[in-house]
């Protein structure tokens, strides 16, 4: 889970959290996050491509990525997933953000590996999963090297998953088999 | 469910049911259905407005419906989907179908009332639902009168439920539910 | 949403929050909740009674509730789901904790009233809710007068609603829609 | 798909189809099925195993099964899950069927390969795929040699994927990563 500072560039709406207080509470409390699967649907809704954001990690390597962030303070999740899609893919993404809230999986994110198949060295993140089509045109932002665009197939080999971290390519290939594209 | 005949002005294809077989065989096997509750969505994808078809049922009667049918044969549940859909809003009308196949609920109409919420004399049908947003311009088609957009408490009140038959106000309030916005 | 305090007679566990911690975390950042709504099925998984707890409020008013408690630390949401239900119906309550951790919706609960159906003005809290059948037998446990079942008709009725309090009147209507037992 | 005869020993209750009947309907009609996967749960809902059905199929070789049929005119779904869990695990099963109809997937059986993960090469069958915890002694039924419990990740596995027919092994996965037990 990879995710860029929340509105780095403003100053901290009253009641939201300075990256100081968050770091300390990291520790403490599960955060409640958004992972999000965009995606290109043709006209019967079926998927043909997954969406991934190519970044450089602490480390320095490669990774590939789904759209991750956290809901904040008196934030509803809709509202959520519209800003970290419109951060990663850009203002003109035009994210069909889903009419139900229901997810299509939770995924826990431990900062213990091994407790669930999602990990996150940070924290303990709640986040809840969709698959979003996206219609419009998508840019990769920010701290986004690329974003590309892979077949259901593609997303699930072997070569792009070791290139997801934290359980991410585990969350995308249960969003392919819920869309029945797992390969 | 209130259905308009199935492709009536072509020859019927292959390994396709006429009229009078389809007839004989409603009393015999459940039929698959799909019921679509088509919206309209604001930027984070809230429901803003449900559309209900106005039509003259066989007693005369103005009764206010969903998008309903069946699925043929060799059909897939998404195309079936796309073609109900078009056949009742039109072909301009962009209708986002889900990516998932997972339905919010099954509507069990039976020919019996009481068995379950949903009734329909002439057959059994297992109609798998979905809250569908529609993006572009609709209009009604064949043997409705009208297409009328409500908001979702509209579509809830006693004045628009009592125009509904067959369950359907029913299935449409648990698309409300679904979506976060039963009144 | 009143809850109880969490494991009120420990020492808070390395990395849990104090109350008092907590309470200043509550003004700042949503909190994960799980929301369970006890049932009882028939053999065919058939909604057939609901069980609310009898709890009185700060201002001394009877209220009717849902389980529903904080996600801790560390801890899966089907751990959360267990301890909340056995900390509210007791140990021998057997509930069919969910096999996959999809919930039937998300309920957000803003200090803020109006913004969604759920207001909870001690904080934000984003709540995965579950219809949890529970085969054994429930006693109401701690704070809680009574636990009393209702068939889906009284919980729903106007009645019981008014007794619950913070929106969860509203998330038990959406349980008995999704499980088709909205009257 | 492999589905015994639904009661074999008992006449054709009125309104029901012969098997001659439903032969002739199966190539002009889609037919409802209900696919249910048997798991042993823990005390958190955890999938622990998965129950397949070991049978000979036409050809003379060993395959491994859901629990799959037919969903009878005027028969609810729940109460066709338990009549095939029933008819396929014993009376002494103890299914948990789902509270709520919604699915977690549907699979769409088509009589011609590749058009769906999933192939009936009889029919095209829409079924509803339920994941059923069962608590009781299970034993094997009627035509069935065996019934055999799996981890999740043997399930998943080559060895016994291969001897799945029609998708159910696909089906079987998309399970899997529903409940969060994909391997």
């Amino acid at each position: 889970m990879t995710e860029t500072a929340d509105f780095p560039e403003q100053p901290t709406p009253d009641g939201w959290l300075s990256e100081r207080e968050l770091a300390a509470i990291r520790g403490r409390l599960p955060l409640v996050y958004v992972d999000a699967v965009p995606v290109r649907v043709d006209d019967s809704g079926d998927v043909v491509a997954v969406g991934l954001l190519l970044r450089v990690n602490g480390a320095g390597e490669m990774t590939r990525a789904l759209v991750s962030g956290r809901v904040l303070y008196h934030e509803r999740v809709r509202d959520a997933l519209v800003r970290h899609l419109e951060k990663d893919l850009g203002p003109m993404a035009l994210p069909q953000i889903p009419a139900a809230p229901q997810p299509f999986t939770v995924a826990e994110y431990f900062p213990t590996p091994g407790v669930t198949p999602y990990h996150d060295p940070r924290q303990h993140a709640v986040a809840l999963a969709y698959v979003v089509p996206v219609a419009g045109d998508c840019e990769p932002q920010q701290d986004a090297l690329d974003l590309a665009w892979f077949t259901p197939e593609e997303a699930c080999s072997e070569q792009v998953q070791v290139e997801m971290t934290g359980g991410q390519g585990y969350l995308l290939r249960q969003a392919m088999a819920h869309v029945g594209r797992l390969p």
